[in-house]
């Protein structure tokens, strides 16, 4: 067999092997400009999804659309395509998502002419009974033009039998079950709005340069604020709903039970930038922690703590921290891969090519490595990273996870695999070890994590955050899946 | 003024400051797939050179040709492109360059029709006489079909009159000035050569698992080995032929003085991987050491060292290490920023607009922080960094440089800009301090960098690197520039 | 004034004055291939929509899409296109259409996931009341994500009450106000269907060389089954719906009074292919009859009859017959051009400048000329045409055109100016003839054409064809035109 | 065998049937808008080559080019294109090439930075003793970039020994063998020429809106002067060679005999648009012409006379008037066929598929009918279109060729296949007649087709035109050929 024969358009071998947040919503409030802030703040959230990206404006007369496939810098990077989108208010959406042309009707915001006017959604998170729904209003005669689950909100807005705008939106939001933060626009208010355990995150800020005191902007993290110089003002809560209009903001709660709140805790892990704040709690600190708290629990004698970067940087500069062993970059990571490249055959694969990663040897090679990774989805990532940095010269590999096993698949908007394709749900942690070919393996615990949080621990009657792809303690009903009307993937 | 008249093509307030390596080389000889192993090793030299690349190989019977503007990726996803490119010698070229149709006749290789058959020739480096030695040529009747100087080469081949094709191509290098790491093809075999000081690097790997024990690979640093799993031979000596043919790896030494090497220290401080290894000292562990010489002589009390990312990374490792200060991650990079985006206006930029920099104020708010970066060229974008760390709540913010001041201009590779513009030609560290905004301002000395390099110190007699761009101290001639057959930048 | 300013988009100055029909549909019954043989015969239809173009499949067991902007060739020229549309039953469609990502919304066929399961619509013709049903299903709650008036149908399909897809199918039809003739594919039957007054064409054909006898093409013009090999059956009659499944082909009449028929008069004067066969009568052979009533009607003495081609041809070689004066080809028309090129200068094209059309001088020069073209939109091309003609040396220059004065827009699926807009509308023939700039200016009168057309006379009480844009005897009811629902263009 | 699997990106089962004029050239000095006029004036020759085109200006000040594979409509349609190519001199260029990154190499003008400044050539033609000037120029060190025999020229000039220009380009076509009518630019002058016997043409005309009196044109044809509004001035003579410069138009006859002529006869036959006029004839009038000598020499019965569009036209009028037989359109050619498109199956095809070509059963059935084309090359198109004439009923099909039969390969400049591809070459009429399927078959003779262009018959002892392709006379040297320096195709 030959080299030559074996190109292919998928580089799968490491890219699966990680979980994909399926989305980053912005929405403005101002008097100009709308776009070109909009695709800032969706610059910024370009960790929430690569694949495609949409923004929808209203320049007082009528609505705009652009939706592409590619990162926002692709899909907006032509000064016609921002001017075609004038307006002051406008809604934005990142996406984790495939391709080809069908797919672009997946793209969002998604956006329907209604009898009140024209109104756009956009949607980051998962409904869990969308399945059901859509069964019902498809038989009414609802035309579903995407497959995305998302599509559900703007039908049951359309078919609700209240006049305004506000009450249908809280009509179609009370029919659903899931986590969703929501960004909506009509042609008279910009919506925002989180499910009432507020398991995605969703913020409010302000722009202080406009000349217009009421300017407004709602994303999904803070990071988002930062790359336009808005300020922040604060987490929008679980359960409420923002409504932004000529008169200023306002807040609804319209859900009777508001006590409670499951965030979803891997953002503090994985999905968010380090860089952002949600509920108070730097995301970057929080790493950090949870690399203290795994040093103290899983504590092994090595000479360096070598992250898998990038996500692993945070918890391994933690680590070393409070380990007191030396911080090394002993991994490289190439930031020119894109979606497509060369797939080399097994053979060649097997005697160590590394497209994404390479190993630094002059700070491995003799050395008792400790490896630090977020997470370990199917562990195929995980083995090779172990193999590269033994085939360095590490005379002992530690690998160190800065999150308990993950044994469940999200439903509530990560992208995971099937149960049974988590490594984790398969296999103890000695199997595993084994598997991945690591002298020890070590999770923090469970409670480790909440105290990085800055939890006493986890409250197992009444949890603190959404952890069920540690724990199986799904806190919305999985009614889609319960009815077996959704596929396993 | 409005946002939405604020785009164009070219995201040039930060990129401009930067200095840009011009080109990586890879040259491979083995039974098959060379294009596959070249693309592989251009991968892993994309940091050399994100504007172009090309490849040539050789099939035994005729020559094919790939090449394009865009990052490797690109240029070569297309399975068809590889299978194209047939043949188990090959020759690779990364470049960093402009764009456009007519600049597609200047990506390297340069391939003729000679009378002993096909040649192509990759370079790396710049040469200081090309001008001149292009006027004589012309005015034999040579026809230029690019503006590189490189072009020089393969006329001064094409007119020898040597009959065979090593006594032409030793013709063609003695003849020329400057800086080079060649790689050449023709149908019989594979050359190498570094220029007689070694400006530029060049390294010969082993391909192991051919089952042809006479398989080779040269390329510009040996994390290019690392991508398609070859073994580290050894470095390419300063004025040394490499000729690789079906009887193996000959050498030449065509320069009678070859005492000397006057290897460029910049390779060191910021265009080499830091996972590459040259002449038997790590990238990795020297900017590790330059950081540490940096804390020692330009010492500062404060609460966190904070890199400048990328590059900055490893010097503030050693830094921080030296000082016992923490090291933070206090500014994240964006990795999804392409060639273009949207530019913002002046208004917007001011207001604190970062798309390719964003500071993690978790780490710096009410701190003291030493900034450590590679370099000052213009002094742009430490201001903006300067600025964008202030205004995330340091409270002080030292800069220091692992590097000596940059005051004078490359003629051996680098794209620097004229000396005119270099801020430290025209400013006193303390002027630089203030024009950038930081409470106070340091560079590494020359001595520093010598030790970092495992020197005593610099030899003012005989400098051991080619360090001209902080000296001004040239050691080639700079015949064109002199002659003023180039124009200043 | 410079000529390096004055490039454009768009080349409208002559494209603009013609009629543009605004839809081709096919569907295919047989075995495999379905998509193949769709392209084949929308590729035939091409004269019918060049902007856009798309097919629906289905397998036996799923739907499967491809739409794009552009022609049939280039939206289907990829073979892994044709090779992701599987299966033996397919529609397609191709349309006259505007750009952009917005629009891509816009290409047929539509195609919906009802609670029957997925169906694909495809409509060549115009709704008359298709805003007012709009208005109401949106009142309802229905959600239009195009802004054609073809997802009228779509909608009407959804909502219907009756159960299954022929009853809900004849359930929207008889809401439906317009022309039209509609191709639809469910997952187990292929419908066509007309209006009652069958204004737009429709034919049914056999695929002769498939194993199974059960093999059937529908399409606009017979000109597709050539494409493709068919043989001709018959024509659709007006208010006819087919029904093709497994059992063979239906016929259903839904219509009470299917009594009159008002075929398009216009397809036998420009828009159908000549080669079509529409109501047993060639479109040739129609066109050529159409001359030579304008040459007797409008008879004049000359030297040569020229056509403006390519439409003007077979009424110039009628007219020529029936005259006995010389047929030559004055007129070069360009093939090359394509949807944008250099838009001169009024400076430059007031000199000569001649994409599209150029004389030939050799048969012009100093000679009388008929000049025949099928009809006069705004005049402008007529304008052009003329001065032109007489550039070349034309001592007389006599326009006569095969088709009465167009005088009212079409509201049943030709895109044609507002009323105002046509030059027939606002000016009598004398002040036609004197802004043309023609020496005389004849059209055939209505009874010619329909002697042609091989009536005795138009029948004025119960005409044999729409004939609105020429009579304003509007044969359907124009709601939403006179519920001023539709903007004037 | 299914039809899904029978796609492929090349259509040739007809078009690799006909021969290809390779090039058209266009030339302009005035004061400004060198390209715009240029890409007009190559528009209208879009005919002579449809794969690629180029433009090269001079601004006064430096040069400028741009070269695309393409129509000229594509290549240059967008306005930033014509905006990067200012000035008032050019030269532009229309070729018949292959595609691919390799091939754009090839795309005509040539340009080269001279010692005397940058210079550019066009070229229309073919040399017949390229391949040996190219030996000896490539022993002496010449490096060639492209495989285009054109550019030979720009070598010869740059090692001419000469001093100025002019002697520069007379010395170097005093070397070439062969035909050209080239146009070539310095920053001085336009100059044109025509090989001592002419056999491509070459015209000169005045452009009369410019400010400027001393404002002109060169073309291939006299059609391109029509695009830009330019007045026909004269033929450039055999053996000339024209300079244009700010002193006006000086003519040169640099060959000591230039007694005879042998232009193309071909050129009127096929390649030439009708409504050009080459020395005094009608291109349209010499076609109509042959045609009434074709019926005079090989008259038939018949009932219609139907041209096989587009190229036997005019010669089919010219037959209908001269036999007094109905001319009729009964084959309609399909002109949105782009390059690539679906290729059917041998089963499809042979079932009747025809995208280029549809008969119009309307006028053929039932009919005795005479088939004119241009020519025959391989047949393999003229056996189709016999058979979709009878499978549209015909009941007698005579084939009548406006030209001799081709039995030989033409060497200057016309891409043809090997000669014993040529039908002609391999087979008598009859069996030609046999092959294709036709009733009869005639040729016009070659004393026809030279009365045709009003010679009283063929001079054979001094022929009045290049007639190589029929005759196997071949007024040039094939010294290349003759050598075994060229393959056969």
């Amino acid at each position: 067999m030959t080299l030559s024969s074996l190109f292919s358009h998928e580089l799968d071998f490491i890219d699966d092997d990680e979980f994909h947040e399926e989305c980053g919503v912005v929405g403005i409030w101002t008097t100009q400009d709308a776009a070109s802030l909009t695709a800032l703040g969706l610059h910024a959230l370009q960790h929430r999804g690569q694949e495609a990206s949409g923004i929808v404006t209203y320049d007082g007369n009528q609505f705009h659309t652009h939706r592409g496939l590619g990162l926002v810098g692709e899909v907006f990077d032509d000064p016609r395509v921002i001017a075609s989108l004038p307006g002051g208010m406008g809604i934005g959406h990142n996406r984790y998502a495939t391709t080809g042309e069908t797919q672009l009707r997946n793209v969002q915001p998604l956006y329907g002419d209604f009898e009140f006017g024209g109104f756009a959604v956009a949607h980051n998170g998962n409904l869990t009974n969308a399945q059901l729904l859509k069964q019902s209003l498809v038989r009414r005669g609802c035309l579903f033009q995407s497959s995305t689950d998302s599509e559900v909100f703007i039908h049951l807005i359309a078919i609700s039998l209240y006049s305004n705008v506000i009450d249908r939106f809280i009509d179609a939001i009370k029919q659903v079950q899931g986590a969703y933060s929501l960004v909506a626009l009509s042609k008279d208010m910009l919506i925002a709005a989180r499910d009432p355990l507020g398991v995605r995150p969703l913020i409010l800020g302000k722009l202080p340069y406009s000349q217009d005191e009421n300017s407004w902007v709602v994303a999904s993290e803070t990071c988002a604020l930062s790359s336009m110089g808005a300020d922040f003002v604060r987490d929008i809560e679980p359960g409420e709903v923002i409504i932004i209009d000529h008169d200023g903001v306002r807040s609804i709660h319209p859900f009777a039970d508001n006590t409670s709140s499951r965030f979803c805790i891997f953002e503090y892990v994985y999905f968010a930038r380090p860089d952002s704040v949600i509920e108070n709690k730097s995301v970057y600190m929080a790493r950090k922690k949870i690399g203290a708290e795994l040093a103290k629990e899983s504590h092994v004698e090595a000479d360096v703590v070598v992250p898998v970067p990038d996500s692993g940087v945070p918890a391994a500069i933690g680590y070393a921290e409070a380990s007191n062993i030396p911080f090394e970059l002993g991994i490289i990571r190439s930031h020119y891969i894109g979606r497509t490249f060369i797939e080399p055959t097994d053979q060649i694969r097997n005697l160590g090519v590394k497209l994404k990663h390479a190993t630094n040897r002059a700070v491995i090679n003799g050395k008792r490595v400790i490896l630090i990774d977020d997470s370990i989805v199917r562990g195929t990532t995980s083995k090779k990273i172990v193999e590269m940095v033994r085939a360095a010269g590490a005379i002992e590999v530690h690998l160190r996870i800065a999150s308990p096993p993950t044994q469940h698949s999200c439903f509530y908007g990560i992208d995971t695999p099937a149960e049974e394709k988590l490594l984790a749900h398969t296999h103890s942690i000695d199997e595993m070890c084994k598997l991945i070919g690591a002298d020890s393996l070590g999770f923090v615990s469970a409670d480790g994590l909440y105290r990085a949080l800055q939890e006493d621990k986890r409250n197992n009657q009444n949890p603190q955050y959404c952890d069920a792809c540690f724990t199986g303690d799904y806190p919305i009903p999985l009614t889609d899946h319960d009815m077996q009307l959704v596929k396993s993937k």
